[in-house]
């Protein structure tokens, strides 16, 4: 440090000022922003646990916090074989304890094997490890039928909200009447309303219809596209499907009328698919916007650009603590894509332990594997569909759950054909009974 | 859905469209962007490497990765404390297996209890853990000789690089000649480039001394103000202490004499001290600017605002790859740290194994635990040094390493008078001949 004459010692010209960075001259996005899911209800709650644990008289006695989907805070457990892999990824000194199923240890290894210096501490790549981005695309695969997904275009995030965030960064452009302008959907997922207002993009309302249990219509879409073009140019559509929050299910029909839409109006589609695994409803179906779209066939299978994201913080697994998640880009735009992994580059790596979770979320334990049966077990797989598999895997035994057609709640059975020749019933009926005692002293 | 009549079945108006968003169409700020450290020479690194598995012959066998600080990606082993905690708190059922230190045990317990539903995987409130940051906060003190931090001043983050984007996007505002300008060294890291162009801000270089090892010259920053001035509002200044890339540690008197420049010129000050652990030349000590700016008085203790920022990715763990960091923030008005806040909340929170970690970086066991010996040695404290910290713990007998004397390389001593009494003496001698005893025993 260089210390020029007359410059050490000299008083401050003023000794009381202000604030540089006050509420007036601060970014003015950022103020704008509102986050509700964390907002004055919430912080309100904080205070009143607080009061409760102090002994304040309330006119109840805890704070049930539904305000957020945190399955893991409200009591859910995490899943043995998750965590399991998770510890020996963590300190894999634990490799040669015996208290760990085999192929716990083997996918830990494989994990491993792909990180740098074998260990989660080092940064991954910034799309994300590329082995669990593979692991992703056959999952994507399987989930649409068959259609294929490439890993390269598979970009690994810090939960999907981060991945969210950076594909609106990429279309906010323009000033004035030419900025971006984004339809999302009324009621909406707050994250979109404060990304918006962060990015300083316009943020264009469509309202989802509660006389239909909050679905979307295609003819409020274009109403509110025709009255936007008026202050904006509106460059994408985001769809919450299942919604968030209002948990509505969109069916095939009106997925493919919502593509038609974002073509003939040239918006870039933001599918948040986040809930796909949270359909409850008798007859509902999630049907992904990647299948849907593939299977329109031309001009839009090849043409329309989507970006559907996923995450680990929902499904069955509520990891949302390790801030995991992904997004899968379709017939996006070969250099802007590349201008995406450059941002993410920015910011180094999604979290590595996160990214090994959502391994394991993508390609859970087959039936061969040993953790199997605790697995499917741990997510309420109904006891004897869970019997049934299990009988099938072990003995080649095909049977029908009893769930499959009615019982008394409590009561668990499986129906069997007697059609099998004597030759081969009688060996069968023995396997059956030793599977049975085998199977009453595993899991009782 | 609602299909309205005719909608069905339209024959898209255009069947060859471009793509929605392209390099022409996308962000140009996002395009401005560009970061080094994963650039170019990092994917053709890449692409060199598949190149050798793949047989084909070049001057080297191996490409050796110096381009980014990732100390277990280049072998780095990660701290057995550090992960055994860890993987208590991902697989709790491991608290009741004996292979693991009651102090991890206890360790992991407690963050758990902090933890929603006892879990890793909820979601922790936006700043932080609590404890965690109380934890930092009494960090802080003892890095700083005494000098209070205040909990409610830490926000944990996603790597220090979260946190310092969160700070710079509270400071963009203006248009014109009115926007944000932020004053940067030459060389800098190149987030903060990367950021400041994301963000549309206005970057103003100032140039390290080459020739007096890259030091901090305060008449540069107060020439590049000047001459700043002219195109935009500067109204922060980013140091990065000890340097990246230079490694160049600032004098005390060098951050005195930022201060007031910072304080004169009213300009937020952005202190990046995640290398603080990391200083390795004679003579050199790390000074932290809170520390400076507390010691300095009025009017700049009270009233210099102060973002220093830290991470788990450097320093002596490397665990780069569960990104984990913290702000500490020094005399920011209340209300935009409010805001702060609350764009956090956006984001949910920062990865919570990350945090779990950061708690034992800052508070890593202490003499009486029973992992703070291999804790030590892991560290690479000299043998000799170990010895004499050890036999003090465990017996009250202080002498002094061989190491403060010199001695041959390999070899290890301690130096101790006989002046105590005969009759203290001789149990001091038997005393330090069983731990001599038994520490060779644990440590061979």
């Amino acid at each position: 440090m260089a210390l020029r004459a007359g410059e050490q010692g000299q008083a401050p010209m003023n000794s009381l000022k202000g604030k540089v960075l006050t509420l007036d001259t601060m970014n003015p996005c950022v103020r704008r922003v509102e986050y509700a899911v964390r907002g004055p209800i919430v912080q309100r709650a904080l205070e009143l646990e607080q009061e409760l644990r102090q002994g304040v008289k309330k006119p109840f006695t805890e704070v049930i916090r539904a305000n957020i989907g945190d399955a893991q805070a409200m009591g859910q457990k995490p899943l043995t074989f998750l965590r399991q892999v998770l510890a020996l990824c963590v300190h894999p000194d634990l490799l040669s304890s015996p208290d760990f199923p085999e192929d716990a240890k083997r996918r830990a290894e494989r994990i491993l094997q792909a990180c740098g210096g074998h260990s989660l501490g080092a940064y991954s790549i910034s799309s994300g490890i590329q082995i669990i981005r593979q692991d992703v695309a056959r999952y994507i695969e399987l989930r649409d039928g068959g259609i294929p997904s490439d890993p390269n275009n598979v970009f690994l995030s810090t939960g999907a909200s981060d991945a969210i965030v950076t594909v609106l960064k990429l279309l906010v452009a323009g000033e004035g009447r030419a900025r971006t302008g984004v339809l999302i959907p009324i009621p909406q997922y707050p994250l979109y309303s404060a990304a918006l207002a962060e990015l300083d993009a316009v943020q264009v309302d469509y309202y989802l219809d509660e006389e239909r249990a909050w679905a979307l219509d295609v003819a409020e879409l274009r109403r509110v596209l025709r009255q936007a073009r008026d202050r904006c140019c509106p460059r994408a559509l985001c769809v919450i499907n299942p919604g968030n929050p209002t948990g509505q299910v969109q069916t095939r029909e009106c997925i493919e009328a919502v593509i038609r839409f974002a073509f003939e109006e040239r918006l870039f589609l933001l599918a948040d698919e986040v809930y796909q695994d949270n359909v409850y409803a008798e007859g509902s179906q999630f049907h992904s916007f990647k299948k849907v779209l593939t299977e329109m066939g031309p001009p839009y299978a090849a043409q329309q650009e989507l970006a559907s994201f996923h995450s680990i913080s929902k499904g069955f697994m509520g990891e949302c603590g390790f801030r995991s998640g992904y997004v899968e880009v379709v017939n996006m735009d070969a250099a802007v894509q590349q201008q995406m992994l450059k941002l993410m580059s920015v910011r180094l790596c999604p979290p590595v332990p996160g990214q090994a979770l959502l391994d394991l979320v993508v390609s859970p334990p087959g039936p061969s594997d040993p953790s199997f049966a605790q697995f499917q077990a741990e997510l309420g797989l109904a006891p004897d569909m869970f019997f049934c598999m299990r009988l099938l895997e072990e003995t080649g035994i095909c049977v029908v759950p009893g769930s499959g057609f009615g019982q008394l709640e409590g009561t668990y059975h499986f129906r069997m054909t007697i059609l099998p020749p004597m030759e081969k019933l009688r060996p069968l009926l023995e396997k059956l009974s030793q599977f049975h005692a085998k199977f009453t002293r595993e899991y009782s």
